[in-house]
This record gives C-alpha cells, sequence and structure tokens, in this order.
C-alpha cells in the first residue's frame, strides 16, 4: 500500500512534487455520477388519485421517462469520458481536483433540471424555460469536462505510455459536445421536444466508441 | 499503480488494443446497486395520521415490506451475478460498459415500479398494472445482464484461467431467470401476488450457490 | 490486478475451491452503509409554518436529532464491527455475500424505525410502537452480524496470519450486544425514552476498541 | 491482496500492534461525502404552482442555488483536507476510525441547515436563525477534521516519508477555517448574507492548494 501511494513520485522527474493517488478521486466521483444517476428515478411519482387508472397514469409519465433516460445517457457519457481522463492519469494535484470538484458540482445538480423537464411539457412556455436551464447545465458539464482534461495534459500528468494519438482523439472527442450543447440550447428555445431529443443523440454519440483504427483504450476489442 | 493500469494489455496477444481497468466500472457499478438498493425504504412511509394507531399503521405496510424484500432480493441477486462477471474480467472496454451502463439504467429504475407495488395492493385493476410494470422491469434487467454476459465473452475478455466449465455454468445460470419472469408476467395478470411471490423465490433462486461438484468462484467453501 | 484475483486461491490448500476477491463486497457494503447513514437527514424537517418562529420549530425537532445520533452511532458501529470482520478475510464465497446481503437489508432498513422514532415522542402509546420496531431492527442487525461472522469462521475464510485470540476476541464483542438489545426491546415497552438512550450506550460501547492488552488490529496505537 | 493487508504492521516497529487498513475508511468517507454532497440537490424545488411563470420561479430560487454552491463549496473542502489526511497515513486504528465517523455525522447533517438557509431568506429573523444553525455545524465539521488530524500524528500513523514541513504545513492549514468560523458565526447575528459570502469564501482559501515552495503533494505540479 505504502509503495503504491508512492507510485506517481517515481514516474517523473526527481525534482517532480508528489503527486497525489488518483483512488480517492476516482472513487468520491464514482460516488457522485452514481448517485446523481439513481436520484434521477425519485422524480417519477404517479399522482395521489392514481389507483383509479394507474395504467393511464404510468403512461402519462412519458416525459418523466424520456427525461430520465436522456439524463441518464448524458451523465453515463460524462462518466464514460471521465473514466477515459483518469485511466490516462499517473497521479493527480489539488488544482485538477478542484477542476474534478466543478464538474461534480454540475453533474450533481443536473437531477433539478431534469425534473422540470417531465414535470412541464404541458404549456409551452414553462417545457421552453425548462429545456433551456437544462442545456445549459449540460453545457457547463461539457466545459468542465473539457476544462479537466486540460488541467490533466498541463499539470502533464498524462501517463507517459499513452499515445499521442489517442490523447489528441480525446480531445477532439470532448470537443463537437461543446458545439452541439450550443446549437441544441437555440433549438430548444423554438422546438423544446427536438433538443431532448438532440441531448439524448449527444450522449450516445459520446458514448460510441472510437474509431476501429485508433490503438487506444477507447478501441473496442474484437 | 502503473503497472496495474496496463496489466489487462500484458495479459493479451501483442496485437490486442490495450484494455481499461475494471475498478471504476466496479465501483461505479456498486454506486449504483447499493443506492438503488436503499433508496427503496424511502417509498416506506406511515400516513400523516398514524399517530392514533401507529402499531396498526405499521402492519398496514406489508405490501411495502414485500415489495422492499423482493427489491432488495432482486437487485442483490443481480448484484451477485454481476460480481461473478467482473470476476472473470481481466480487463474491460467501452463496449461493455456502455451494456453495464444499460443494466444500470434498468436496476436505477426499479424503484419506481416498486412504489407501485407497494401503493396499490388495494384495487385489483391498479396491482395488475404495478404487477406487470414490476416484471417488466425485472425481465428487462435480466436480458441485460446476459447482454451483458455475452458481449463480455465475445470480446474475449474473459479471464485465461477461468475454466471452460465455469463460463458454461455461469451462462447456464443467467438463462433460467428469463424463463421464469415471462411466466409470472403472465401469471401477474392472472393472479398478482402469486407473481410477486415468484419474483422473490427466483432471486434466492439466483443468489444460491452453483452447485457443489463445479469448481468456479461460485462453488461455497467446505 | 490478475495476479491479485487469484489470491485467495494461492493460499489455501490446492484442492480448495477459487475464492472471490472481497473488493466488491467491501465497495457494496460502503456504499449501503454510507447512504443508510446519510439518508437519515431527509426526515429532519421542519413544519411548513416554521418561518414565524425558527428557533422554535429547529429546537422543537430534539427527537429527530436524538434517532438522528442514535442511529448513526448504531449504523457507525456496525459498520466499525463489518470492517473488523472484512480484514481479516483473505477471500470470500458466495454464501457469505447472502449473508452479508441480509445484513444489509435490515442496515438499509433502519432509517425506516429511525423516521418513526423521530415523529412520534409526542404520544406514549406511539412512542411505544416505534422505540420497539427501532429496537427489533437493531436486534436483528445484530444477530445477522454476529451470523455473518460464524459464516466467515465456519468457512475456514479467516486469514492464517489473524491471532486466535484476536478472533475470540471479536467473536466474545459481538455477543453482549444481542444481549443488550434483548433487554432494552424489552425496557422501552415501559420506558421509551430509556431505551432509545440505552441504544446509544451499547453502540457507543460496540465502537471502543478492545482492551489494550490484546494484539489485534482493534488495539489502539499508542 | 494479503500482502497489502499486512502492509501496515509492516513498516513500524515489531512491537508495534497491527493496523488496519485504510481502503474502508477511504471509500465509506468518500461515499458519505459523495452523498451528503449529492443530496443537497434535492432541496432545490420549484413550487406546485411554478408552471404559470417557470422562469420566475427558477429565479426566485437563488437563496437555494447560494445555499447548493456553499454547502457544495464547504463539503468539498472538508475531502480535498480528509484526502489530504489519508494520503499521510500508512494505517490506520479503531480510534482514528471513530474520529473520523465523528467528522462524517456532522458532514452528513449539513444538508439540514442547508435547506434551512435555502427556504427562510424571505423573513430577517428566520435567516438569522438559518445562518447560525449553518455556521455552527460547519464549525464543529472543522473541530473534528482538526480532532481527527490530531488524532492521526498522536497514533504515529504518518507516513515516513512525509516531510516534516508538510506535516505542520496541513496542521497550519487546517487551523485558520475554526478562526474564520468563529468570526462568521459572529457576523450571521448581524448581517447573515455577508456570512453566507464568508462561508463560500473560506471554502474557496481552504481548497487552495499550498503555496508553491511547499514541497508536499498539495503543491500543485508545473
Amino acid at each position: 500500500m505504502t509503495d503504491d501511494r508512492a507510485a506517481g513520485a517515481g514516474d517523473g522527474p526527481a525534482s517532480e512534487p508528489r503527486l497525489l493517488r488518483t483512488t480517492r478521486m476516482e472513487a468520491f466521483s464514482d460516488g457522485v455520477f452514481a448517485i446523481a444517476i439513481t436520484l434521477l428515478v425519485l422524480d417519477i411519482v404517479t399522482p395521489p388519485d392514481a389507483g383509479d387508472d394507474l395504467l393511464g397514469a404510468v403512461l402519462a409519465l412519458w416525459p418523466s421517462y424520456l427525461a430520465y433516460v436522456v439524463s441518464f445517457g448524458t451523465i453515463g457519457a460524462i462518466w464514460l469520458a471521465h473514466n477515459a481522463i483518469t485511466e490516462y492519469l499517473r497521479g493527480t494535484t489539488v488544482a485538477v481536483l478542484r477542476w474534478n470538484l466543478l464538474l461534480l458540482l454540475v453533474v450533481a445538480f443536473l437531477p433539478f433540471p431534469t425534473r422540470l423537464l417531465g414535470e412541464h411539457a404541458d404549456t409551452s412556455a414553462a417545457e421552453r424555460v425548462a429545456v433551456t436551464s437544462y442545456g445549459a447545465t449540460l453545457l457547463a458539464a461539457a466545459l468542465l469536462l473539457a476544462a479537466l482534461w486540460r488541467s490533466v495534459r498541463r499539470a502533464g500528468l498524462v501517463r507517459p505510455d499513452a499515445g499521442d494519438r489517442e490523447v489528441v482523439s480525446l480531445t477532439r472527442r470532448l470537443t463537437p459536445g461543446l458545439a452541439g450543447y450550443l446549437v441544441l440550447i437555440g433549438v430548444g428555445l423554438i422546438w423544446p421536444l427536438a433538443a431532448v431529443v438532440g441531448y439524448l443523440l449527444v450522449a450516445v454519440y459520446l458514448g460510441l466508441p472510437l474509431r476501429r483504427r485508433s490503438s487506444g483504450p477507447f478501441r473496442t476489442a474484437r
């Protein structure tokens, strides 16, 4: 155990400050991701008088199911990207931990706009507010994910055995999410439901494995 | 730590792409399982005026207790199977992580039909809807668990020291759950309570250790 | 990582079945303990009209604070004992995992009687029901903790370097909790508040380090 | 794995009692921190009739957002300090685990005063009670964090390769929080909002990396 902890230090030049282990950063982040993703179900609630026509009440909850799937997919995609980042880390620093905390602040906030989305599919004015809040939160998460990755690269924490192409590939992958979210926030002002479907598609895209030719950890095995 | 991370790669042929560590897949899944299983208790609530006859109110909650035990048992059984799968993994891929996320999406959803089950034991029409929603969710979880195991085997991620018989044994174990759930969904349309008891029995069966003769990790020590 | 997983097997005689790693049993249990202990705060709620006299409303919640501290202390003490058990494990089996799941089922249920305790301190009849439900849950948890430890010892999973005296010591430590809970359930039928204070004392006692002379992991360092 | 567990023992003199692994202390703490930090969002709720003017309702929730950010920042800063402490540990004892449980008891309680803060920004009398409860909880957390660090040092659990200056540096860092909280509790009695902003500044300060010259794990890499 003791050796483990000093592992980061041994990898770098002797003059480099000692790095922190990544275990707690990973465990704490996994905890927040897991809770944020699981709390989403608490907002799927049938009205108190649902007993008379439970089937109708359950079916009428479709906006909540859609919000659940979109948010689950998005948090899942952010988790996949976060996983990819920590996979490259040979240690961490307090500066990286703080960017990580900022990212988690936004991820943990996502259940709130998700609830708005599930509850306000009825009137179009309210739906527009809900969808825009939702998109702004996703945009903030995507920005902070990119900032986290940048802080990791700037601090020189990427493991030496990670190929340059992999690093570039992950960097490129994290960018289109940003553009996509900006466009979809605009779309949501006019056609809210289309934006929600768009957020789902972005999540599915972000979760896709990188293209087969790359040799990084993101490539799927045959 | 650095060595650990490359461990998966070292096991396979040199041409194989680098595998991801399984630690975060395990930690994140454990988090979601733990939260889904613990949130179930939030739905056991006495009515606001329970103070006058608290004993009666506590006893009247029996459908909620039954729903709690069945869901806890089912999530526990899925966790045991998930544990068995990761025990065989020598690394993971993004494709496997995505199947895993789909499984967790269904596991994290289970508290919703569980709540329906606890709240609608009074009228038989509503109970039928609740029991069928519940069964459909369990069936989806069982299907995704089988899909996860299949994606693991197809990607060649099973550790070489795992005996063929063990792998076949686990595969066989995961199948009858599917058939059981299909039958019980049918039973639930006619006799809802019987289906709920059936779901509990399937969970207990899935959690049973494999038969003594096998030499896999599922065999209990003497 | 691969080596790690086979570690349990290497320790025992060649004829012994392969043991499962304890990492996921520990991570999953830590998750359930952490959530059960943290959910307790959700039941501390001021009434909607508390704004007029918030200080009075906050002070009037003392039964909820007491319930919070007692339940936190009890779950903490169970966690300490669970920690001591896993510290001795050289691997695990499905049978042990199932006892562990049963223990977690009761731990995750504890927030329900805790809420009863916090809400029904007003009328003595209701308080008696709440305190008895609470005591029965604690008794069940203590019984299952002892059953878990027994299943570990019977399966021969205690690490060979654990001294016999330590094992006896832990066994003895787990027993008085049972007797204490039985007595306190009786006390609670007559004098509910005394039983609640008693549960807190049992938790504090269970969390105390073993006496200085012992050489086990429970002894505090100088 | 087996070797790992005995690691702590090997580091110290032969006469020293065996130490416990820190893995479960870390995992359990990470779980409680992650849940406490994520539960905060559950208290951000729009009123039931928000649909008519959702934008107004969402904007009117600013005290809840402020409370969310301050509490997230504070729990994040406590987590960073906790992370720094465990980074120095070569093992743990039951006494340290108990201080840790006391710290977690306060951290898990924080969502309650956070909710008070978010809900009672309207009348100044209620706001004063909310802000003072909040400050008292933060003060208790800071005191227990310092007590945890002291118990670690007194038990001689700091890893031998940790420089003396680093240890002094961490000790010094943990102190001004205490003074800051005492002052802010006084400020809150007169000007509640200023105290809340002050709590945010303390959190940001606590999360700052130590000054560049130090060579401890808290220093950021270039």
